[in-house]
């Protein structure tokens, strides 16, 4: 791995040396000494002549793991220049479920031709995997899993395992079906390892294993393989059929993929699939725009309510200068709640029926970091802007009416920021994508209506 | 696995009564058919009189495996119960790296306890693991790993695995060493499987594996389990020792704990190891306060700048209406940059070569948010505000000005929030802590100054 950006700049530059003195054999032995994903990292900086040169130096089996870990615009061009021979090779040395990730990225002619050079058995489990929606389960499940029968014995079962692992994503576990191929229970490499060669596989599995059903949402599946920590999980179809498994790795990625997206949502983005670097400049202009438009008319609540006490600002225009800082404050406080309780969702440690403790636990919070920060501030505003920077304009009776502002600015921040991702995840919305714009536009709104309010009542405008 | 709340209140609600009428052999068939980590979950919510009733009806390798989910107090009030052959009984089946998990968290005290009732060789992990720092990789590994001698036949292994896998965390992988105990290579079960009984391990193995060094970051460690899709990690010390393994299950969790960590930064708070609802009112007021003090600092400079322009300001009210938006926008232009690329930096998609390409990017992007955000507000202040509320100040010119400065602000904040990060990172920062206050500082405090630079020259105030 590369540990210093220093590292990958150097192999780059010593693969391209050897590319240039066309010195393919030294080239070939230094590809050997790297794992797949750093090849397919260097390949991403290497130009569209020296792709397929250095790609055709990998070993057989290397070059199915690189292909999997390049971009698709790279595997697309390389799939453009390979011989029918040299696809059939790649193809069958990946997996069934890489295959059809792949595939879902391409053109419909190279569609076409992975599907005509892919053996019987594969193409039909592609077609199988294709059909399933984008998200569920099925998507990220491969068919190639070792199938037991109950009333083998164990030895009879390491002979089926010796027979048909090679082409296994995992052998670690075995899954026991009936002649409907219903899952009766799995049995781990570890079992049959430690069991006698005459034990029968019915009396030594794991009977009613967990399992997850095709169309269940990726991410539960993934979060259960997190939580239960599995190597793997069967997949079952509505008759519960074995057809698939997910594996840990396939988990971890989606496990990603969603914390990338919920990141994006808080940041107000909508959520892609494309790495940064990767996504034009109008489909980030497209991801981002929409989220500044609506936070835009959340700023129309606010204008209106300054503008509507416009002539109590001209009559105490020191006002003016701390609506950023209290609008500031609330929007921070908001936020804190929120993430917390967001992240806490996610985690499965919070639900809704905890949102009488929430409401509790953060009343008493706020309250707390209310009475810091409502404290520095005063100091703050006496110390520093009336002593030290000599802003005559604020009297004690202005400082008492901001901070008392943004005490309770901040405990209605906490309040709302705590309970609305609770109530968006209730009547089903994303707690994250409810949460964001209407957080910050009731807070926006309400600490500036809290604000003005003390201050006419205590001052009088 | 709970996938509605309502199925974990059902299976409480079981579980209280078969304890009310004393139905244990009921409960203990109930429990049997739970996995460990639903039976944590339904614990927590027990009472402390209930919590070793249930506990004493698990069978002992599934008391195990709860015990380890438990949190901390529900550990220490089981121990503290527990006869010395109780707990002799749960340590046995404990792997070594969850029981320092474990003894971390507890006093003094009970960390004598279990050292006392330790067998020998455990009590040697346990000392040895406990030395390691926290957040490094020895701090997440174990030493329960199956391992091999380079001259040893396909058969010897299998024997070798049938007679110490039992205590292993995983058998999946056997590793290769040397005399002095030296890393040599790796093999998996599958590769045993599919050789011939008397193939020496030495030629079948994968020579100088990828490996950990004990003092290296977790994190680091985790997402090259993560990259590599390896279930397991090697871990060497400094003279290339093996000394553990690192499982693809810890791996998980330290991602899913950087992620949060990660998360809450963002959102200005401190972070913490507890979950929220175990943490107290006045750790929660600790992580969060801090940030609400350096950010309302940030807030000065904001309110200072407006103060300098108060005559402006009085001259012309209605700028004063339109400052909370064009901070907000620039405010949330920020973070979706610096989100993007702080997240890519976590992800390894970015680094700071790539730092003239972002320029580059963020350049067009703003220029593309800007031109929809300022086109679309510059309708509604004519449209909305002026025509449909009345607000007779908002002239052509105004209207103009506002528009402008939002397009730079959107230009600025985007350059600002996509380089900070990169820039945080080079100098050896957490690109996420430097980030967000500076951020949020700099971008308050400059789009103000565009504002008015641009609201002063046009408009002669």
């Amino acid at each position: 791995m590369f540990e210093v950006e220093q590292e990958r700049i150097d192999m780059l530059e010593a693969i391209e040396e050897f590319l240039t003195r066309k010195q393919f054999a030294q080239l070939r032995a230094l590809l050997a000494t790297l794992e797949a994903p750093d090849v397919a990292i260097l390949m991403e900086d290497l130009s569209m002549e020296q792709v397929p040169l250095v790609f055709r130096l990998l070993g057989k089996e290397d070059a199915a793991e690189v292909f999997v870990e390049l971009d698709s615009d790279q595997q697309e061009l390389l799939i453009q220049g390979f011989s029918n021979a040299e696809l059939k090779d790649i193809l069958d040395e990946m997996y069934v479920d890489d295959t059809v990730d792949i595939m879902e990225e391409m053109p419909a002619s190279v569609v076409k031709r992975i599907l005509q050079h892919s053996d019987p058995q594969m193409r039909r489990s592609i077609n199988e995997l294709l059909k399933y929606p984008e998200d569920s389960t099925g998507s990220i499940m491969t068919t190639e899993f070792v199938d037991l029968k109950s009333d083998m014995t164990v030895s009879d079962a390491f002979r089926r395992i010796r027979l048909t692992g090679p082409d296994k994503e995992t052998i670690n576990i075995g899954y026991v079906i009936d002649v409907r191929r219903r899952l009766m229970g799995i049995v781990t490499i570890r079992q049959l390892l430690l069991a006698k060669p005459d034990e029968i596989i019915g009396d030594i599995m794991n009977s009613n294993p967990l399992s997850a059903s095709t169309l269940d949402d990726q991410e539960a599946t993934a979060r259960a393989l997190a939580k239960y920590d599995f190597l793997a999980l069967p997949v079952v179809d509505t008759e519960h059929r074995l057809v698939g498994i997910v594996t840990v790795d396939d988990a971890i990625d989606v496990l990603q993929e969603e914390v990338t997206e919920d990141m994006e949502i808080m940041a107000a983005i909508s959520p892609t699939d494309k790495p940064y670097l990767k996504s034009s400049i109008w489909e980030t202009v497209k991801a981002r725009t929409p989220w500044l438009l609506i936070l835009m008319i959340s700023s129309t609540f606010t204008s209106q309510i300054i503008s509507t006490f416009e002539d109590a600002l001209a009559a105490c225009t020191v006002l003016t200068i701390y609506i950023p800082m209290l609008m500031g404050t609330g929007g921070n406080c908001g936020t804190q709640a929120s993430v917390t309780i967001i992240r806490g969702i996610s985690l499965d440690e919070i639900d809704f029926s905890d949102i009488w403790d929430i409401v509790w636990k953060e009343s008493r919070v706020a309250i707390g970091c209310g009475a810091f920060v409502g404290a520095a501030n005063f100091i703050k505003l006496l110390v520093l802007d009336k002593w030290i920077l000599g802003n005559d304009d604020i009297t004690m009776q202005v400082a008492l009416v901001i901070c008392l502002a943004m005490i309770c600015t901040v405990l209605f921040a906490k309040l709302v920021g705590s309970t609305l991702p609770l109530l968006a995840k209730k009547l089903g919305f994303d707690p994250a994508v409810m949460a964001a714009p209407l957080l910050s536009t009731m807070v926006d709104a309400i600490s500036l209506l809290i604000y003005f309010q003390i201050a006419s009542m205590a001052l009088g405008i």
